[in-house]
């Protein structure tokens, strides 16, 4: 029966979250984060108490169990807190891939990294592109080759998210590999990489537009050997395991998204009331309220589309045991969703910020506004990590029409 | 607790509609209905026999007792099967002032119009729009006196729809006047007006853009006396009253407009793949699947929108007790919601319609296909019809900024 | 040197046009057109009396020399006239397609139908659309076959401009059709066809959207006998001669909208500072004002590009010769240019109709107010007349990044 | 009579600075300026050299005597090369308030700023923004007052361009204050501003979002003296200079975003050629390549309209007399044309650049892919710099409809 209230549970966990942040991580925060490139230590062990880190992990796995609502809620709340998204992006990747990888993991990889990224002592991350190619998954060239207990990887990765944190605070990534090129998406195996392990080497940190507090580098693996204990689910499972985690990945791309946007929109509305122009406030003029009511129209719309689909995901993981894939259509259906709010929510925050930006005036230009680090902080959802708008559209559109109308061109 | 699945009864509700519309109402019948300029006697009586007519009044006044999730559905599949958006018209302008009407009416007017109503054979609708204003509710003309048991009324109406079925088929109007312009806004009272009273006399039928199937019309008020059993809510609520219907009215537009949005994607889908071009069928250009793929995310998202504004004015009424005015801060916020649902809905259903008329070529530009005439029709909710998008951003802006900013101007 | 400045001449010419047509054409006029699915005739000889039908033919084959900025400049005059786009549609198909036959053909079809066209008493359209194909010329299905000193033709044309009046004043169409496919492009041959000629049958008018006082329409052709000297350039040049068709109407096509487009401006604002809401001017609200400032702004933009393609187009013809192809590259780049006329400016047309429909609110819904025959009239241009939006795109994007990137897919 | 090509003179110009900025100013060079947050005195020794800075001063003040429409396309061309916007904002700052000093200047100013600055030896720059008020100019509040052969001046302003290299430099500002509060507009007085006059303080540089290379700061004003031969024009004519010099550079803004956003679309063009997703070239997808035709579709047309507008200016002063204000009507009909160059093309370029960086994927969101500091340059016209965007519908609405109706609310 249609009901879009949270639960008590739920509030209370929101607005618990409120009040650790509001204390913890005023703007000027985010923007000093932003400004030394780096999450201080004392954000991220915040973040542990609270049970945030892979909390979508099982209690008994050192997560809290949430459903995906309740992290949709967190993801939103994330980005309220830090509209720079850096700690969105230390957060839903660890969410999200976390969680895929304990669906498909041995206790080994979990006491290796997942109970300690549950506590904030190592950092799990996601390492699928390569040089090569960003949305063509398929097209990859780091290989493995079973040797005796151990798959012997070659290849290297980039674009990935936390490599420096990873490197600091330990940990590793889901990756894959191709085995057996000849089987197309099922000659992939998924594997954690201990970011440790000899022959991982981390390439150079880039120099990103923004979201700068938290690293983006790449590594390469030359001969690395993976105990067969770390790979993670059946052999040939590597594509589809990747595609369940940008899905879980996504769905918290949009809501931190959705938060940082309402955010932008908080700032920019007490903005607009004080400041005044030809003697009225800002707020007082029809071009600056009717670009507000269109833009915070649209973000409640994404917002509930972004609800439903967690609300969607949490339907199939009721029913997928661990260590299975979950029911193909079902699957097919949330990707179709998820590829919605991945199209929609960062677009949308980026055209928010940009919106508010401009009510501000030179100042906005500033960086002592804080809605500019929030621009180039969106971007890099908008420009494709965890997915380019374009894969998004192909995803919807091979749903809607049928796979024989989009092979990709 | 977030749930995103109507109720079994619902889902049985849907299917019936479907099922009937389906043999009953074919795309080729909306065309003649287009054409011919009117809804058929037996698409009436069809609809009261589905118990769709009037079916948010309490079954004990002739309703179904519907609570605005299963009537928001039931608006959203009469768009779907209606894309002229005549029917939806003829449904939803019962559905909502019959509401209002019936919430501050007494048995006089439930029996003089809404039990008929109800049945097929009556019609109930709102005429509040004066030559002078549309707009602007205060700036209304109209005037009412006391006289004994009756107010004695002046005025004229237009743009009113329904005037023809109304003269023809018995029932009234939702109207309000001024009996005390020094009070503004408390100085209207609402009344039901029969248009057949003596001293009403229907004016012209425009010729209008689209859902030609549905009269739009005038009526001069000339001394007309209506008794005060007629008078709905105590004297000085006009005005609020009006608000009240405004909303259920513009949440039902709403869902109308997403249900023929869906159509348009479907008739479009179903083209797209039968119809070729340079040797592959339309449906495998990304130029045509991309855009596919943006309209229906953002229609997925808008509908949750109004699903949700639907959930919270059932929220609203739970509370509210019969003939008097709901909480004030609820309809407040749910005006909020529904302007939010009336300026995006109907513009995105109109942006469908021209999309995939163009995906038709000069075929779409005939009345052969069906989609000019959803874009035609569509147009009606996106120009004003039950109030224009930029009242609909004022209230928005309004409820966001506080009131002391939006003095409309 | 930079110059935006129109000769003396032209300036007397425009005066010239707007004065008879402030006389003859005022909107009621087009209104009663529209209505009556008819071009009077006396309309059609004043057009003739001001030297506009087939204007761009040399003086001494009946025309008036017109090169195409001045061409341009009267079809920009006469949508800002006809907003229905009818009278547009009559003008620029012979200014265009008439030009082109002249270019390649022999007296005897000058004598047929081009001088007469000029005086307003034959009609001379382009009838290349077939019904398997609309956008992909290739793939059309008409054919050719040498017999003696004729081409029998045969096959079916559809979606053709001007049937009914090209029977009722005589007259006739270019046409092509594929005497060798095995040649692709090249196996084409043009052709005059007379629609009188036996074997020719006009099919139905079609019931268009808008743009109703022209018909739009069909025919066949079985067995039809072409006298050899109704071959328009050489064996081969079909397809080449209908692109070049294509680039004149299309220019044409956006000079109309664009006039169209001005127009909906001027009646938008004359209202928008005598309707008055919240006891203010339409005018004096930023809501309204701040759409107009984008409309015009982007308005005068488009229609700057209009003009220098048009002058573009004039360098080509200058340079070439009678009979002869024009230089293919120049060629090629009028093609981009004018593809992103034809990109724009019906486009822009549209949103412009639609956004001053608004602001009219429910008496813009109305026939009594023109804009709405203006939407529905440029429409047609959007939607595909003259080749659609998609097309157009396809043709920018060859020239920009070389044809192997854009085999159409 | 239209003429859309450059003089042999212009393009020789064009192509001395394309050969200049090939060799001297590669995208390698102007990361490098960002990231060093400095424009190199070698770079503005060439801008001299080419004879670019203060190109609009006559022969005999150290100008070039240039027209507006070479000095906008040397503005564009300075935009394609430094696409961060930097350089931009050096040249066309001191060509366009150069401009208007200039012409409204004692010898003594010419001496004292202009010459030098003509040599690349001092620069001169616009002071007017104040804390309280960027937009609402007739909100300022510096004061003037005579006192013998002085004007003493206090005040501050800020979000002035280029305070740290007119410290280094040399140079100062063109500023108005009021004398006489209670003649509004024609209470303000222009002067020319010596940055090293006592009593005048540079405030601290802004650490802005983008174009590093040129600092954004203030200035105080400390009864600063300011001998009577540094006033610019007559008493009362402050407001009206100041938008004059509004108008000149606004002009040229367009011209550099135009000029960003054609390298932009070419720098895209050459990715998309080159990178491969899905075994075939990312141009070859029309996901993409429509997008481009899009987008250059509509810069052309932005473009067609800043030649135009630049012509518009020539008119203009031509028929100014030095010393005087130039035509009213005209001055008029230019301001609303700049401002729809301003309105319309800053926002697409930025457009632009958020779109072609969307086509590079994750690298495109770092310091290595130089796209990113063009949006983050052109966004700094798109907030705002030389009048927001709302300040231009202002005009264009204001100059359409009437001043009557837009007392900016």
């Amino acid at each position: 029966m249609i009901d879009f209230s949270f639960t008590e549970e739920q509030e209370l966990f929101r607005q618990a979250l409120k009040d650790w942040f509001e204390r913890n991580l005023p703007l000027e925060k985010v923007r000093e984060n932003d400004t030394k490139a780096k999450i201080p230590k004392e954000l991220i062990k915040g973040l542990a108490d609270l049970g945030l880190l892979c909390m979508t992990l099982p209690e008994e796995h050192g997560g809290a169990g949430a459903d995906w609502v309740t992290t949709t809620l967190a993801a939103e709340e994330i980005g309220y807190w830090d509209i720079s998204i850096a700690l969105p992006v230390f957060f839903l990747v660890q969410a999200s891939w976390g969680y895929v990888v304990d669906r498909y993991a041995t206790d080994a990889v979990r006491d290796a990294v997942l109970r300690k990224a549950a506590r904030g002592e190592a950092f799990i991350g996601i390492g699928v592109t390569e040089p090569g190619g960003g949305s063509d998954v398929a097209g990859f060239k780091s290989t493995m080759r079973r040797e005796g207990d151990y798959w012997i990887v070659n290849g290297e990765k980039t674009y990935i998210s936390g490599t420096e944190e990873c490197k600091e605070m330990g940990g590793g990534y889901f990756c894959n590999a191709y085995h057996d090129r000849s089987k197309g998406h099922r000659g992939m195996t998924a594997f954690y990489l201990p970011i440790d392990a000899p022959g991982v080497e981390v390439t150079k940190r880039f120099d990103d537009m923004g979201r700068m507090a938290i690293s983006t580098g790449g590594f390469t693996m030359n001969n690395v050997k993976i105990p067969l204990e770390y790979q993670l689910g059946e052999e040939g499972w590597g594509f589809y395991l990747t595609m369940e985690g940008f899905d879980a990945a996504r769905l918290l791309v949009a809501a931190s998204c959705i938060g940082a946007a309402e955010r932008a929109l908080e700032i920019g509305m007490e903005y607009i009331k004080e400041r005044r122009a030809f003697e009225r406030p800002l707020a007082a003029f029809q071009g600056i309220q009717f670009e507000l009511a269109d833009d915070y129209a649209k973000l409640q719309a994404v917002k509930q589309l972004v609800y439903k689909t967690a609300w969607m995901l949490d339907k199939k993981y009721e029913k997928a045991e661990q260590g299975k894939m979950p029911d193909r259509s079902m699957s097919l259906e949330c990707a179709k969703w998820i590829s919605m709010c991945k199209l929609l929510a960062p677009q949308l925050a980026f055209d928010i910020f940009y919106d508010t930006m401009l009510w501000f005036g030179a100042y906005g230009y500033t960086k002592e506004c804080p809605l500019e680090m929030g621009l180039r902080g969106v971007m890099s959802y908008c420009i494709g990590a965890e997915g380019t708008m374009n894969i998004q559209r192909i995803v919807i559109a091979r749903e809607l029409l049928g796979r024989e109308y989009t092979r990709a061109r």
